[in-house]
């Protein structure tokens, strides 16, 4: 790894040239439009951020501006989820990629209801559940866990983004009416479905998110609290899963060309994790065909490339 | 045609043979059971009837027991439906085969949410949906027509059948909301679902049923009152849909060994359309692998080959 | 059924007037052309022939005109394999409609190489193995088979159009090998789909193809030589498996809208059985987006309608 | 990582207690049996070798018994392809997970002929098809390659295995037509077929394996002879496939257990990558469900949590 990634001033400055050269990028792809509350946002923002696990956060551009994280929610939910219940989950969910970038509603039905892994939809909702029956406030108890790891009192979930999800939950509902029929949900649908969308909602910052997933890159625990958020084992797992699965269908892509465990969210957020090193958030709201933003995918590769962070 | 279907006594005697011989057949297969409320049912038990077009209705056996008609309903609300908004109906559903005997779900995802036919589960749904929309009291409609087609005031579902439904239909709620995400439900899922298992739990006899749908057999006009239930065409085209789907994963076997239009309910009924005679309705609740009674199946095979009844 | 089927002058007008009638249609569709023997075919000739079962052949338009056969051959082969190897054939292929317009490998995958019916090419492959495995010569016996059928020494396959699918063969030599690897080939692929390709490629005109498998219609007899060339239980059975099965994934939209046993090929010709009274062909080459063709979909159906043919 | 992999004498020892261990667990799995010459080897053999980025190669057990290499030789077809055609590869075959256990022919058929990844079997045939494409004489080439990084003269493919494996070869001969059909294979399928079986039956030594594979744990230089063997980009990349597709349709479960770049074959073997380190193989016949060896998978996964290998 290269030593500019020891100096935050060059890597402030690395960080911002990636952030102009993005914002020149000719314009591509459309910001998520599936509910009202999303496609509200403008478009025309990129923000990048760096935490490292000596407890130094860099950023450039739009990072501390508030943006829905969506799916990278779900790492939260599933280190909350890993932490109660342990090894049992991985009899509800498994941790191999899904392979189905059109379809993972015939991928639950052939499987008996064993969503691929968490980070698609249906994994993420049987997580929902365990967090529905194990906690007996499950939304306090997750914006509590993230405004611990972030360190800010102030994040919330955006309420209009929550009561849009729900309107145009229908597929959703789909999955886990189906995963309830092979009896892998046990709370009541509506129910897990309240929770998921309320996890999905989480308003939040390229800084906020960086700090506080920085315990990925920091074998689970807290650079800056020096607390375990999770086990040394279970982060490496968590990363593994990403690296497989936290980018769509794009996952192998990412692989290829990054090198680097990840998620994205349809808020247009791309969170990479640097083992040893620290967390890489980008983001700007225009996604590709693959649900994954066009400006963070090309900030976080170029970075990645330049500093040679690939784990293979 | 034989000349002995057009003699009442030596028709009686022909079914009454008929349920003696499936009265004797080895055990085999299984009462459906999963609700309880089916799994109850007294297992060995077997009727017959016959509804000629010329108004007779000749029966043996258990014949004037009622039981579940299940599946056999989405015969009534699909008239309905045709009857009440005409071809717009098969621009949500379609009339081919499903060919999945085990998955449904899997092909209203690859086709957008618009079920091959109506007598599959999705396709029923979507009919209950338009009953939902288009009536004020779909239930009570259904019963009353129901009831005039029976010539009989006390036909009623069956409570605890319905109520069983609703508690284990969790699949269903699944087809629903995925056809409602792609905008194929108009209703509330939760609604269309309730009118859907009110449909599914009415109980009739034998004879009752042959009755109710003679006018299948009779270009559209029902036999006793004279009545035109639907038209012509209406009635070879719901004749066309029970001949290639209406038999579950063995539609094609039927049509091949017995070549009548048919439709069989997991509550161990088969009803079968003969074109310009009648209407054969056989019951026995053990059912075989595809969900078809076994013996209702040996009786109207042998009474299609013995009079050689093939539409073919 | 109308009288006017009775009456050949009638019969004759009638279906001049639907020659006359398709001729005028506005042009949609095309010619089939994955392959350059069949893409050459004038794409403006229509044909009609209905054959009785008093053995009488009525036509109009280009009805004389020999074409390419494609598909429709199936039967032909079917009824060799059924004749040679009775129920044990229907080990090796189903008789299931297919349902999977897109993609009948899926399903011969899921079903472990045994095809949903012998319409479907997997399905016509098997047949085709079992003829190449229990005839020394298959070729010829097919060539003899047909000619004895249509009462006609001059029928010939088209050398052109055998070697065109040959060469274009890939597709079919992948469902041959994949049914290989599940063990329901016996002979060598590439001499079972020899024999195929051979039998897709006969030539015939409407009225020898109508006289040909007028046998349908009359309960396995050959009305012209009074020969039976089925049992009469097979007859039905062909006449039940083409009703579900032999218009491609239209075939449940056909049972409604014509309500006949029915076999189309990507030649432009589709024949149907009119149980009890005789076989219509029609033929004009520009085919719909399910392979069937525009026109002769239009001329049969509307010489149903007008006579009330539909068997429902 | 821990010092001892620096030290070769205490790396010996481990990897000999490992074995150790490995030959001591209950009997599990069995041995591959789709061809005679597979199924004929001792299942009671393991072997472990760690190939090291400073020349080192340390072993244990049977780490000098040359096996079958199987699915282990599709590195080898690949990393020639990629010299050869380029980034032009990438538009034949994709780079993710496959996520179908059971049936890559499905994903096929819905993917246009273009394979998900080149470590499948679909996507192997094409990389092999470009290698018959390009070399007037591809087997020649590829025993010279695997010799050269190898550096050992004596590397031969299997006679026996190769005959055997073309003799049951009508499965991959299925997927190579398929993607004829696509016009995603240029030459003629048996002989790509031909090439693909001769790739696949090479012979070879668990220290053989390491030492000819450590260019992947080293920038693509290979240790011995300094030679770039592939780009320092494209060792990432394969190491990223390896990640995400390598263990068949348990790559997932073996990111997230052991963390390491890896691929399986069937004749019991499993290498991994450990980047800037070396190469570790393990051998051992017998195999789980998923075709992956049960010792093998034992040895490896034990050595990384011991040693603290995970890329994550």
């Amino acid at each position: 790894m290269e030593g500019i990634l020891k100096q935050p001033q060059n890597l402030a400055k690395l960080l911002q040239s990636l952030v102009d050269e993005a914002s020149k990028l000719p314009v591509e792809g459309d910001v998520a439009n599936y509910i009202p509350a999303l496609a509200a946002v403008n478009p025309d923002q990129q923000g990048l951020a760096v935490a490292t696990i000596d407890g130094q956060v860099v950023s450039a551009g739009d990072a501390t501006v508030p943006f829905s994280i969506q799916s990278v929610s779900k790492i939260f939910g599933l280190v909350m989820a890993m932490n109660r219940v342990g090894d049992q989950l991985w009899k509800r969910v498994h941790m191999e990629p899904s392979g189905q970038p059109f379809n993972s509603i015939v991928q639950l039905e052939w499987e008996h209801g064993i969503p691929r892994n968490p980070f698609i939809n249906a994994g993420a909702i049987v997580v929902s559940d365990i967090l529905a029956t194990h906690y007996s406030a499950c939304k306090t108890a997750l914006v509590s866990f993230v405004r611990q790891l972030a360190g800010c009192e102030t994040i919330y979930p955006d309420h209009e983004v929550y009561l849009s999800e729900k309107l145009h939950g229908n597929r959703n509902a789909a999955l886990a009416y189906l995963m309830k029929s092979f009896n892998n949900i046990e709370a009541e649908v509506q129910d897990v479905l309240d929770y998921y969308f309320h996890q999905c909602s989480l308003s939040m910052t390229c800084e906020q998110l960086a700090v506080s997933l920085s315990f990925l890159a920091n074998r689970g625990v807290h650079p800056h609290s020096g607390q375990s958020i999770c086990t040394r084992r279970d982060a490496h797992r968590i990363n593994a899963i990403l690296s497989t699965s936290g980018m769509y269908d794009q996952s192998g892509e990412f692989a290829f060309t990054v090198g680097l465990p990840a998620k994205s969210g349809v808020g247009g957020s791309i969170i990479a994790v640097v083992p040893n090193y620290g967390v890489i958030v980008a983001w700007s709201p225009r996604l590709n065909s693959f649900g994954n933003s066009c400006r963070a995918m090309h900030m976080i590769t170029h970075l990645a490339e330049r500093l040679g962070l690939s784990v293979y």
